[in-house]
């Protein structure tokens, strides 16, 4: 019901729920090789049993107020997602992060969606430091953190096992006061 | 972070969650006796430690796709709220129901509200039949059933007990046809 | 252990529980089509593990103070039942139903059996209002609801889904005070 | 609902459970420093909501199979009580045990209840040992062990502790065989 | 990481813990029919996960501090073990058993290992009555608790089922000051 | 039972349980303010209830196999510990910390349990990255990450709130060929 209009070109945002297994399934079938490239994000969900099991997980962390899963849709079809992990209100502290299926790259959806979604974390929530976590060769998700605005926090060395390789885990992050003037400049 | 507008009155629909626990106890606090006249929504809601008790109970009832909860922010101040319950996508049936504090009364806004909610609930998530459960004598809680189009299907006669006095409960529905039947008619 | 004889003709009340699995299965084998032609009652129990999961799930539910199961036996052999449902001895409310295989009918089983629940629920319990809940069709229940006393409150329309249609739900009640006229009547 | 007369006298055996937490607590208060004497049962329940957590353990232990907790009721009014505990029905061996309040004492209540229990416990559910555990002082509870045709299995030294002293436990028991034998030769 | 060496021919006690399930799987593998001979000890580990679920099971009574489970290692081989059961601080009772694989016995492993045990249960945890239970047959088990200075307290009468026969179970116990003389006379 | 000896003086390593509540209170009461400079460890455990419920976390998350909490004893008294946090076998991961109260300082206490809580987690449990967290002040606790060859990973700023102020935490991390090439060379 709920839903965030990201653009002109029929992008938007909303809760993604334990009700969408089949169409998290279908979206994850066409997506599956290019998002597991370099974490695991949906794994687990082969057939619309786990599917749902998977976005249950997520319902479960979101009423502990620990998480929270939001689907990308193009057009009416679910085509990636970004999420909040680790929220912790009382620190004022989060991850966010973000999938997409091949077909949605190239369009900056992901980059519309954080700038959604953490706008809620600082200034709804009171969150005062919002990481991002990703693999050292994964260019794409690198990119986004520095065009939010985010500093290289350093290097957890080798601190991710993927497909039977160990990868090195970079952090970033970005403070609420950092955000708020990168967001003041931008709406200039 | 998810908002939607009902109007040019500054009346917005939003989830309402646990970390809204110090507002809502506000807004109870403002509205605690006319919400109470005739079911105890919120009456163990005295304190922030149990406003959030309140609301953590919706958001685990959320997360088990049962119920869903549903706050009314009126030029940024919560007034009241929306509900569905008993909801089940097996069988297409749920309950919804709502509360106001006095103050935003008489503007339409549960009518407004609902028809968002219940054309959520029909078209999104293929609910067949819509339950309206509203005490005997609470004559703006049938109203606004009538105003949705509803039909009264009975009265649970002395079904609630409240305040140490027995009343009887009228039960109205919509189902899924009449209520496109309704919404085409207002679209035209 | 405990018994409670409904008459001369060899008909018993008995509490219905896990241990009783097998001998639930093979009363459900013989009934089971019967017994589904209107509420889904046993239609999970197809085997030994799952008629005991049926019977736990009552079980738990009535350590919870919230239902209770009773099976009826004719010379030694289960051949139905009765229930309450939806417990509420704070609110004075409850839900009561029953069951039979075929061979079982035309005795005025349940509702000799029903007369001995609904006064424990109203005289031991202090259940105030009694229902009773049956598809528009089942005419067998409908007459047993009359049998019993009761009023019918009105048709929650198109409420229940099975096999595929959906039906109405009339619903009926009897309340304390008439109850015991009723019962007082009968004593006469 | 269910109720098992026990002889001409008034004496009642029926489910204990935890809506009778305040006839329960008034029935411990009469009889709180007899019945303690030895084990401390209902030692915990000093009040209503206590008492009611007393109750819904042995509700839980019931819904799980392991124990059953059965009141004594002399002319209407709650004077003591019988219980399995342990019970073990693929093992096929069960712990029994009682109490009573002064006023209910040597009436042979508990003699006449454990007959009906351990009739179940062999005949229904297929219990091979049924066992009893006395405190060594405990006279009045060895003859009832006596009185039920138990052997006397042996000393658990000082296995319990009580108001700061450790008692020796005696551990009786009967088997299946041997309670069908005494079951005959009384019915002779 | 913890290991107490118990003697000089490579023997060693340590916590025997979840991650060891394909150690113990192996171990139970070598000693499956001798291990079962009269206890089912390990007879539902039958592969990695189930091996892993009998662990998890005394990993969490441990948590609760009602059991402990301690691997016996031979040269690095998992042999056997020892375990305290029922084991109940505030009553100062437990109950202590082992297991052992057939390439292990008649090399005093299990006393040297109880010798540990009973001394921790006894002079770090207050435990004032130490029980031994054993199959009447078993004769290597009966020797041991006559090892350990322990006393017959009897005989629970076909208490036990195993492989569809009845056994009788010999209940040994030593107390707190009685394992204090026997260690006394050890060390002269 | 389980103790290993760190050197000459009297140190010892052993699990710390529940049931230490009382010792782990009389350590903290000693030392609160100390070990509270940076971190808020055992701030909840104010008496002998909350202390359990802070080691029982602990034994808890043991049981899961996702941390493990170990005492420091000196000449027989609790004086500190260390702890694996975030303990992941499956990803080969874990965090390691420690706390010490004022009188155990300055004895390299942490660095010798670190070397075996290292050692069994990298050769024992096959973890490859082990990772210290340290408030970015803490020149002692940053000190040890270096005794333990440890290199810096990064500054997550700003993501520790303690006492009102927000800290800096400094990531430092060790891996397994790293470790066992700083063992190798401290062995010769």
């Amino acid at each position: 019901m709920y839903a965030i209009r990201l653009g002109d070109d029929g992008a938007e945002l909303r809760p993604l729920e334990p009700w969408h297994a089949e169409e998290f399934l279908a979206h994850l079938e066409r997506g599956r090789e290019f998002i597991n490239q370099y974490v695991p994000f949906g794994s687990r969900a082969t057939d619309v049993p786990t599917a749902r099991e998977a976005l249950q997980r997520y319902a479960d962390l979101r009423a502990a107020d620990t998480a929270s899963l939001h689907g990308l849709w193009l057009d009416g079809r679910l085509v990636g997602g970004v999420l909040t992990l680790h929220f912790d209100a009382e620190n004022g502290t989060c991850e966010v992060g973000c999938w997409l299926e091949p077909a949605a790259t190239g369009r900056g959806l992901v980059t519309r969606a954080m700038r959604v979604l953490i706008d809620w974390a600082v200034e709804q929530r009171g969150i005062h430091r919002v990481e991002w976590v990703a693999a050292a060769g994964n260019e794409s998700s690198l990119n986004t953190a520095r065009r939010l605005g985010m500093t290289r926090d350093g290097v957890r060395r080798e601190a991710h096992l993927h497909h039977g390789v160990r990868h090195d885990l970079e952090v970033w992050s970005v403070l609420a006061p950092e955000w708020r003037r990168t967001r003041a400049r931008a709406d200039r």
